[in-house]
């Protein structure tokens, strides 16, 4: 193996996911709903699969997928986008992320990260040979220290990688730290890239601010986001990055040689999600209120006290109350002591001790298996 | 954009294809067919689609899938491949490329290539750092230099970049051309990537012989394939590496960051093509040898005098014949000047000469657009 990735462990959402089939146990790790997405959607896949959508799509997208991209841009945040320069898709936001760093960011580049991240942020810096400086979302609040966000923008920063809602804390950023982002970003004139793959999934009544809709942001923000969280349907990996022009074609410029394209037949049912679904994310999100809550009941009952997530489908436990001291000790003696798993979120944090004790549980499982994951972990002794 | 990508062209196959959009021009450019893949792997995918193959598929690949990769090394190879450790699925064939190289091969490594090359590999090289001895095909035979290449590869040397059924020249490699670089790569303790996507489209009877079935071969080998071009589904992009286990963890541990997982409704559908369409791409070679013969009556009608390719669905021309000495400008007039379009190959060889003139031709389009594509280029001035 290359040194770029040498020292880089596989990503703990394929090691959680293996471990759960091996065990039979309940699967409260990794974030994949067990119902799908709307069927009008998965119609329209088939529909283009019998029509000819077969061949290659252009690297920068379907027309109409990119027109459907712009159109939702336009309809949630008031954003004008061109669908033929702003708009770029990729093989789901995972591609994003990697064509917008390997696209952006130059080796001793500084980016200013949140943590936790999620993990293929700091697999890419690091195969980007970037410097990363972390700023804490630290339990049990799960704000980000503004303090440390104000100190690791400089003008040595390229980019400023954001996540909101934020995965795995559940923190919604509010309009007024995003404010506190953008004037540092404009300061010091800096890059944001933003990965809002939970766009719509906030709940108790909050709202997702984009901060590309922020004053003089535009210009500097590539917003990245997909179909897989907002649909349900995580397998199709269709993404998207959208911003300015010289921004989206620095993704596209990475992108077409680590896929090309993809998805040929998936494209135009995405275009048909979002432009004919478009409520179906804010239900799915009114749903997931209710397993939250199912779960974090739950959680209380096993002894746990989880932080109430504002957004996402994950909910974040302090593993200390139950005199456990070490989260990823926790997860892999989870499925043998209780049939669950869970991800411990200690690998996503620079900070050797913030997340040392913290474990993640996904809430986009039926319910039924929420309860049973949570009847089974108030079980285990 | 990143210094690692700014002196990097956008690919050519986007510039032509977009090209023919824009001037309608008839395209005999981009390797894609009219035709798409058997019915009943379109049938399996959209029965994939609707019995809930939506969310996230294994990083690895889903298990049918690999076991159906496995049994067709077996069958058309004798290839015994362990399919949980021996088989990783890509987003095409263009992932397993940037896999392979991001996860093998470390800046300042020496990497062997054969030119023309396929114009991701450059990049991919370019973004790991590596350095680039190309061993040239040269016109009118497009043998590879065998005498160029005892001299690229040396103790130096990490890895060999092949490719064949060769694109854009059509050669196929010959077992004693195959023994040559086997030889070196033993002798030297070089890694063979091996990228060999049109396995199936060899012609007048050739055959194909995967690298890693001489003596030797396997445990330095990584053999990279895809259903694109097999069964005329382009645009799936569901590829796959397949070798020893060292060498495939290599490519997943780069390409979990990449795209993490692609195409989950699709995966089924490519193990009903391995498994139970195995013929149909000898079917697919049959009929492309009948537009292979028109293509290359009508390029010689038009003036030209095209390399009759042994394999691919490419042939290839030099139009100093036609009085032109620039392929690139050449390509860029030809849709006003004749209302076709064709790819420079150029761009695919470091040598500054050995391509400037010439032009590769897709014969995989009907046989009917490819009439319409000869007789202008025969009516042009
Ligand atoms: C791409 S695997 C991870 C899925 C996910 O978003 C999560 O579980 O955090
Ligand atoms: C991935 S675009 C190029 C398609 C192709 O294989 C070719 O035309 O050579």
């Amino acid at each position: 193996t290359a040194r770029r990735l040498a020292h880089i462990p596989p990503t703990v959402f394929s090691e959680m996911s293996a471990l759960a089939v091996r065990t039979g146990a309940v699967n409260l790790g990794q974030g994949f709903p067990d119902a799908d997405g709307p069927a009008s959607v998965i119609a329209a896949a088939a529909e283009a699969l019998s029509s000819g959508a077969n061949q290659y799509a252009p690297g920068i997208g379907v027309p109409a997928l990119r027109a459907a991209i712009a159109r939702h841009q336009q309809r949630h945040y008031g954003l004008e986008v061109d669908p033929d320069t702003e708009v770029v898709v990729t093989t789901g936001c995972t591609e994003a992320i990697a064509g917008a760093l390997l696209g952006l960011v130059d080796a001793g580049d500084e980016v200013v990260v949140l943590e936790p991240y999620y993990d293929s942020y700091v697999a890419i810096l690091d195969m980007c040979g970037a410097q990363r400086k972390a700023v804490t979302l630290r339990a049990p609040s799960f704000r980000p220290d503004l303090d440390q966000l104000r100190e690791a923008v400089t003008d040595r920063t390229k980019a400023i990688l954001l996540n909101t809602p934020h995965n795995p804390t559940g923190t919604v950023l509010t309009r007024e730290e995003l404010q506190v982002v953008a004037d540092l970003a404009i300061e010091h004139d800096v890059l944001v890239i933003t990965d809002e793959v939970y766009e719509h999934l906030v709940l108790n009544g909050r709202t997702h601010t984009p901060i590309a809709t922020l004053p003089g942001m535009w210009e500097r923000t590539l917003t990245l986001s997909s179909v897989g969280k907002s649909y349900s349907l995580t397998g199709w990996k269709v993404g998207w990055a959208t911003g300015p022009a010289p921004l989206v074609q620095a993704v596209l410029a990475a992108k077409q040689w680590l896929t090309f394209t993809s998805g040929a037949p998936l494209q135009p049912a995405v275009a048909h999600a979002l432009d004919h679904e478009s409520d179906w994310p804010q239900q799915l999100a009114r749903d997931l209120q209710v397993r939250r809550d199912l779960l974090c009941a739950g959680l209380v009952d096993a002894g746990l006290t989880p932080r109430v997530p504002e957004g996402t489908y994950f909910a974040t436990t302090d593993i200390s109350h139950l005199g456990w001291s070490d989260g990823r000790e926790f997860c892999l003696a989870l499925p043998e002591r209780a049939g669950v798993v869970a991800i411990p979120t200690q690998g996503f944090y620079d900070d050797t001790t913030a997340g040392l004790q913290l474990v993640r549980w996904a809430f986009c499982k039926d319910a039924d298996v929420v309860r049973e994951g949570v009847r089974r972990l108030a079980a285990a002794d």
